[in-house]
Formats: structure tokens, C-alpha cells, sequence
């Protein structure tokens, strides 16, 4: 079974909207054992929606069409639906009360181009939408003679998303053959793509029944398994199976194997050892406390720290000898290590991590250049230091400063 | 003229990769007067490639591919353009010798598979790729009695945008009428999408020939004006005219007129009054931080601060009496208030900001809820303390918060 998803609205037309419903339906789509053939973006003018919506029904089994429901003149999905498909559309009395019930219970004055948003199309289901005004449709129709299922869902994202799974996914469950899908997702850092892949291609290439895709984003890898089967401990077992030899092929670069973040797993160690972090961060300008602290239950573990820009808030909140920055530089390996050893003092935490470099465009040198970062982890027992030359612009070197520090505080608790 | 863009590629279809490189075509488009009518993304099937490409050179006039191009079985442009316009393709033993060359000249071993890339449609203009080994293609062709432009380009962004920079946009301009195009973004800061509509649409509708769109995100409005006329100063004057009444209405919501974020236009201020500012961040955890050192050369005027997610670091970093969080608790106007004086005296600063909340999603009590934050903005002269009560998730409620504190130091500044 293969689908089209059509997103609908001028403003996903310019240089700066994007669809992105589009990603959460085909993640849905695809734990029926449904593909995405075709996406399509479209404007809001008649003749081309309904261009869009013949040519899907053409070449598809499944259409999901967000977007175009409101009661603008401008929203014309229900139209174009009726014009492509050749069915007719009638104004349901029902709805009609409905919608004036919900506008006096939100105390909006209903206006009268409202009452379009009651067209439903001959046959269709109407969705219920309690998140907002325009209700949605489900068809399951005959068209050149093969069955096909279409949906009119909102555009607006928290809307359409409990509409597809409270209402779309009873009715395509019943729609389709029955499929179970099992999934892990595995997460690798500071390993490059092409590096990972080289080592792991032998290996997923030999699972032809489970879909492996890899993503990367500034030193972070994630591997995504999927695999369909008519009984879920089949799926289970094959995707188990290759996860485990991936895992053992990228050894300790995969910190993750339920699909946890970075950060969670640092916070996840640092509890379960009873140990507490904090950090004196230069370059990175309080990334990795951001990082960090997203994590809800973060105080549990992370006790806090000082972004220490200046070289006067070095010493000040993590107690870097001035010396010590005029002898070696405030980018050097010593300030970083005094910075771990001092926030950790400071802070009364079991581990302490410092960072310090130049994360450009601008302060580089030829003996200091713009990439060069210092990162240093320090507890009682051991404080390491590392030194590292990243490419690429401001954003990037940060991100992967910020994520080298994190790893090091992973191994140091491993 | 209207266009269509197509994204070729099966990684564009998951639920986790999305095409961006037509963003970047659109707005490039969009400068030459041409609007974007459909945008389609295809897998690599001959089948269905060639039944986009089709579907798009009857439905508009200029026609932009993006990916396909590269040595694999996998990519099938060419090939589908071939059988989609019905024309030839040939293999240019000029572009074999081309490839042999730079891959002689990479180190690279090229492979019997990579002459494909050498196949070039009948009429084509062959687009160079200095940053890779698939060179584009251009097609001015008539199809169906009509005059159609095609691009033919890699997926890899690096390669892509150079190519239509450099080879694309000068064939464009000579084929297309000449148009100018004026532009402004104009920004604001805590006013609610609809509300700011409802203000400002009398004013733009009556500016037929200027697009507005307004793009919402967080306590942040981005309101992007386009004009489009023969002679630039025309468009300029519109787009300038409409922007002065936009600014007028909004008054001191509006932050930035040239698309400045509020990080830069705050650092912007600190610089222009020789002012200097510190933070003490506890819910949002170094968001306000990192939000400032994203923008370079932010060290000239933010000195740094603490991110003091415990009581005890209130105490040690900004000085926060322990009476004082024990009498209010850690979440209170008074705590508030002493970690922006705090932190602005212990690091020596004109300006001190505090902040303190509940982020969620636990931790929140009946008195205290999630999402009820206290921000500060100190200088020598005035303390200020405000009381937020932000909705959502803890995602939102940090977003929000970091998005007050700033704005509290821009209007400070004014």
C-alpha cells in the first residue's frame, strides 16, 4: 500500500513556512505498513488543488490532505476534493447547530462564512475536531475501479495530530491488513557518518526485512531500525538482533539505545552513582547547562554552574588563578582544567567540567586559531583534558564542544 | 510565471528528513518575480519520477529538480527528464574525460558507475559542480506549444545552492522579464500573533502590491515584507512606506526593522550606552546565556553569569541571602530581585538579570504552578520584578521566559 500526502496553504509556498505535518503522518503511516510514495505542497487555488488531489487518487491507494478547512475564502480543500473526485457536497444541518454551539460555548460570535466549514462530502465520515472549528472527513471510496481511502484533516499541527491518531488510525487500522511494526533507535556521538557507516553497512545490509536510516547532526548519530512483520514478536526479535550487532561494531561511541538524548543519559549516570555535575563554561556561553537543564529532573543531578566569559569571572566564580590565565592564555589546557577543579569546589559537585576556546569568526590567532577548545573533566580522583580543532562556523563548534564535554562526562561515569 | 520544485529522493519520504533546499530556491525565485506554485517530493522510482516531472512542466512554466543526479542505481533524473519530455540522452565523452580528470586529481578511484554521470539531455546546457562530480543541467525546450524552463540539479546543499547561484540565476535572468525586488523584516517581542493581525492587516491589506507574511514563534512575530516592481526604488519606497506604518502601530513591540534577533539588537544597545550585563539564570538553566553568545563578538559587552539551578548556588554565585529563599521560597519576587542585584555586583556589571520559575512539568504547586516565573532586570539606579504565569510545556515556558528577560533589558536600554 503506498500514500500521497498533500499539504494545502499558500504560506507553505515561501522561502520561510514549511510543511512539517507531513514528517508526523508518515511516521504513523509507516507503523501500518503504509509507504509514502508523494508529498505534495499546493496553494490555495482551486483549479491546482484539485490538479493535485486527481493526480494522487491516480497514482495512490492512500490520501491524507492537511490543510484548507477553515472558513475563509481561501479554504477551498472540501471544493477541490468534490470537483476531483466528481462527488457532490451538502451543507449538514447537524453541524451547522454544532458549530454554533461551540462558538457561543467560546463566546466567539460566529459569522456566517463559518458555516461552510459544515460542507461534508457525499459519503464521508466527518472527523470530530474538539481542538478546533473545522471538523475533518474520511472517505473510502471506488475510483477507477480500485478502492481508495482519503482524509481532510486540519492544517493547523495540534489539531491535526489527535484528529490522525484518535480518529484516522481506528479507520485505517480497520482498513488495512493487519501489521506489526517494531522500531529502535540507537544513538552514536562523535563518530562521523561515512566512518559509522562504513563499519555497519556490512552488517544492515544482511537485514533486507529491517529499514535502517541513519541520521547525523553535529557529532550526534542516530540509527533508526524499523521493521515490519505479521506478528510483532518476529518484528521484535529482528530488529533486537541487528541493534545488538551494531552495538557491538560501534562499541562505546553508542550511548544510547532507546532513543535518549545525550543529556539524558549523562543525568541517567550521574543519578544512578549518586554523583552531581557542574560547569564553567567559556566558549560554549552556557550550552551545556541549556542542554542539560531541557531535561525535566535535571536538578536532581545537575547542581549548576557559571558561564565565565570574561577572563575577570574565571577567577571570580571558578577560582582561576589570574597567573595562571596571563602565563598560558585563557584558551590553554591549564584554565580549563582549573576551571573543572574550581566549579567543582565551588559548586560542592562530583564532577566539575570546564571549557574553554575560540569559537570565532572573530579572535582567532595563528597559534590560538577560531575552532581550538579545551575541554577538561575533573572529579576526586582524575581531572582529564583534552584538546580538540573543530571546523566549520560559530554554531558548529559550539554544538560540538558542548557535545564533547558531555561525552566526556559519559565515559568518566561508564 | 510560476514554478514547481521537486525534491527527488526515498530519505525525503521518512519521518525524518525533509527537503530544505526548496526554501532556498523559492526565495531565489521569488527575487526574480517568479512565485512557486507546487512543490513535489519523489522517491527514487523511474516511475514516479517521471510522472512528477511530467505532472510539472504541464502545470507551470519553470521547473527546478533537485537530487538524482549522483552514480547510482538510485539516481534516476536524467533518465526520467528523458522519458518524461520524450527526448534523448546521451553519454558527452568531454564530461567522461571531465570526471576521470578531477577524480585523478581527488585521489578518488572512479568506478565504471560514475560515467552515468557524463549522460546529458538533447539540448541541455551542461551546469558545472566544482564542489562535486554530478554536473547540473538547463533545458529551454517547447513542450505542448509552450515555452518551459528546467533545471536539473544535485540534492547535496553545498552543491546545490553555488550551482543556482552561479550558473542558474544568470540563465534565469536572461530569460525571464526584469523585475526588482525590495525587502524588510521587521520583528517584535511578546505580542501575540492574532493580536498583532488584528492591528496591522487594516494597513497591509491596503498595500496590494506588498506581500506580508507574518511568521510566529515563541513570543516572537517576524513580519517579511516583499515588493516587486520594474525599477528597484519603486519597490523600495513601498515596501519602506509600508513598514514605517507597521512600526508606527506597533509601536515598541517592534525590536528590530532590518531582521535583527533580539539577542544581537540587545548586545547592540549594551554596546551603543558602553553598558555591560550578567545573569542568574535558574528555570531557564543558561537558555539567556547561550541566546547572547550565540551572536559574535557578544563578549564585548556580556560578561557571563550563573546558572544556579540549586539554593545553594543562588547563594554562592549571586549572593542570595538563604533567609531570604527559606522565608519566600526559591521561586518568589524577593529571590527574584536579589539574584539580578546579586549577580550584578558580583560580577561587576551595569546591568543584573534574575530569573527564577517553575519550568515543569513537575515541581509545581498550587501556590507556585508550572509555568509561573519572576524575572528581574537590575541597574544602579532601579530594581524591576515581574510576574509571568506562561502556559505549556517546559520547552515553551524556558522559550518564554528567556524571551521576557531579554526583552526587559531592551526596554531598559531604550
Amino acid at each position: 500500500m503506498n500514500s500521497e500526502i498533500i499539504a494545502i496553504g499558500s504560506e507553505l509556498l515561501t522561502p520561510w513556512r514549511q510543511d512539517t505535518n507531513s514528517l508526523y503522518i508518515t511516521e504513523r503511516l509507516n507503523q501500518l505498513g503504509v509507504s509514502v510514495a508523494f508529498k505534495t505542497v499546493v496553494g490555495d487555488r482551486l483549479k491546482h488543488l484539485a490538479d493535485a488531489i486527481r493526480n494522487a487518487v491516480g497514482r495512490t491507494d492512500i490520501v491524507v490532505i492537511t490543510g484548507g478547512l477553515g472558513p475563509t475564502e481561501d479554504d477551498l480543500t472540501r471544493e477541490a476534493t468534490a470537483e476531483a473526485l466528481g462527488i457532490g457536497l451538502k451543507r449538514n444541518p447537524d453541524l451547522i447547530a454544532q458549530l454554533y454551539a461551540r462558538a457561543a460555548a467560546w463566546r466567539i460570535t460566529m459569522t456566517r462564512n463559518n458555516e461552510k466549514q459544515a460542507d461534508v462530502l457525499d459519503g464521508a465520515v466527518v472527523l470530530d475536531n474538539p481542538r478546533g472549528s473545522a471538523p475533518g472527513q474520511w472517505l473510502d471510496i471506488v475510483y477507477g475501479k480500485h478502492r481508495k481511502l482519503l482524509m481532510l484533516l486540519p492544517g493547523v499541527p495540534s489539531e491535526m495530530k489527535p484528529m490522525f491518531d484518535e480518529e484516522c488510525m481506528p479507520l485505517l487500522r480497520e482498513a488495512l491488513p493487519r501489521r506489526f511494526i517494531a522500531t529502535r533507535v540507537l544513538k552514536a556521538a562523535l563518530i562521523g557518518e561515512s566512518a559509522a557507516d562504513a563499519r555497519i553497512a556490512p552488517i544492515y545490509t544482511q537485514y533486507t526485512d529491517v529499514e535502517t536510516t541513519i541520521l547525523a547532526h553535529l557529532g550526534d548519530i542516530q540509527l533508526n531500525l524499523l521493521c515490519s512483520k505479521p506478528a510483532i514478536e518476529l518484528a521484535q526479535a529482528r530488529v533486537d538482533s541487528l541493534a545488538g550487532k551494531i552495538e557491538e561494531e560501534l562499541e562505546d561511541h553508542i550511548y544510547s539505545s532507546q532513543g535518549e538524548t545525550l543529556e539524558q543519559i549523562v543525568l541517567y549516570y550521574l543519578e544512578m552513582r549518586g554523583a552531581t555535575l557542574s560547569v564553567a563554561e567559556s566558549c560554549t556561553g552556557g550550552l551545556i547547562a541549556e542542554r542539560l537543564t531541557r531535561v525535566s529532573g535535571s536538578s536532581r543531578a545537575f547542581a549548576g554552574g557559571a558561564v565565565v566569559y570574561s577572563n575577570e569571572l574565571k577567577t571570580e566564580f571558578a577560582g582561576v588563578d589570574p597567573k595562571l590565565i596571563e602565563r598560558h592564555g585563557a584558551v590553554s589546557r591549564e584554565v580549563a582544567s582549573a576551571l573543572a577543579q574550581g566549579i567543582r569546589e565551588r559548586c560542592d559537585t562530583t564532577v566539575g567540567v570546564g571549557v574553554t576556546g575560540v569559537a570565532g569568526p572573530g579572535g582567532g590567532t595563528e597559534e590560538k586559531p577560531v575552532g581550538l577548545v579545551y575541554l577538561s573533566v575533573s572529579d576526586r580522583d582524575e581531572t582529564e583534558v583534552v584538546e580538540r580543532r573543530f571546523g566549520g562556523d560559530r554554531e558548529r563548534i559550539r554544538q560540538l564542544a558542548s557535545q564533547t564535554a558531555l561525552d566526556m562526562v559519559r565515559r568518566r561515569l561508564m
